[in-house]
């Protein structure tokens, strides 16, 4: 079984981390899922709904998986010295990160995506990706996988991504019987972007 | 600004409820969302998630919009008259119903959807819609619109059929930008439903 540490903070973008959860979720027996922040607190998303916390960021940093959505409030989140801390510690240890959107950008601001190919959301990113001046970010992706860091596009490409770090780490069968009994069509090609041409990035 | 209950369950699909949830709350100052649910304690989604509560069913059936997601307990939910009689009055009271997979058979199981079209999800459809045998069931489509009831198909058709519903109420426009906003690429065609063949459904 694999311990996934899914992150939320204030204003955490809904889909970004939803998505990724149903998609994670449904691996049933084969993940342990905690949600963590930085301190007890419920955390609200940006829609207001508000989120219990299994354990905070002063618990631990040993989680095999970690995954980081985005959110407009991310760049706040980023000023966070005791969350950069965890966030290193976390992603050092953890076998594959994923981030969504601009949870992207709350990574790169740790410095742990230093001279990896990366992506976020397309259209924030030319405001955004100048906060990781070390990162080489590609503009046209639906998500890139870089070792063992998955970094995806806006919102709802985290749900592709996640399927691609499923079929990574659990092979692709299981991949798409998770897409299938979703209902969802996977954009199982990491080109496929329409949305950087949308925002003027091609 | 229209008014959402946002009902919720024990074991509620995850992306059922937030993939819809992304979309609404994207309209802004044009909604507010209220989660509610049968009692006030928080609410357990089937991948573990704990979501606190607004308002209990107790508190008022008198919302412009309703959204009910499925989950394999929603046949659990079906046995509470409490709840049925909630629904009853919430869904005659809106103006606009919105179900997801088997959020479907839940409202179905209340007679509200006698006499209409709908659809539910394609992997359960043969065991789970003679529990409304009154409605006139849809095998293939991604969402079925009759009058002011809009039902989907599984999981992640919630998404498709809450834009289509965001279209309904405010325009074409408004969901596209909704889809762009979140890099979606929306199956705006109802009759999109590759999942119903592979069911075996038609």
């Amino acid at each position: 079984m694999k311990t996934l540490a899914a992150l939320v903070y204030p204003g955490f973008q809904t889909l970004d981390f939803f998505g990724p959860l149903e998609m994670l979720g449904d691996l049933g027996d084969e993940i342990s899922i905690t949600i963590v922040a930085e301190t007890s607190a419920p955390v609200t998303s940006v829609h207001g709904q508000r989120l219990q916390v299994d354990k905070t960021i002063a618990d631990g940093s040993n989680y095999d998986l970690l995954l980081i959505p985005g959110g407009d409030s991310a760049l706040e989140a980023a000023k966070s010295s005791a969350l950069a801390d965890w966030i290193v510690a976390t992603a050092s240890h953890a076998e594959l990160i994923m981030t969504v959107c601009t949870g992207s950008i709350l990574l790169a601001t740790t410095g742990m995506l230093d001279g990896r190919k990366a992506t976020t959301n397309k259209i924030d990113y030319i405001g955004t990706v100048p906060l990781g001046p070390r990162v080489d970010w590609v503009r046209q992706a639906r998500w890139v996988e870089d070792g063992k860091f998955f970094t995806s596009s806006g919102v709802s490409a985290g749900m592709d991504m996640t399927l691609a770090a499923i079929s990574h780490l659990f092979g692709d069968e299981v991949a798409r019987e998770i897409a299938v009994g979703t209902e969802y069509e996977w954009h199982d090609d990491a080109t496929w972007d329409p949305f950087a041409k949308r925002a003027g990035l091609v």
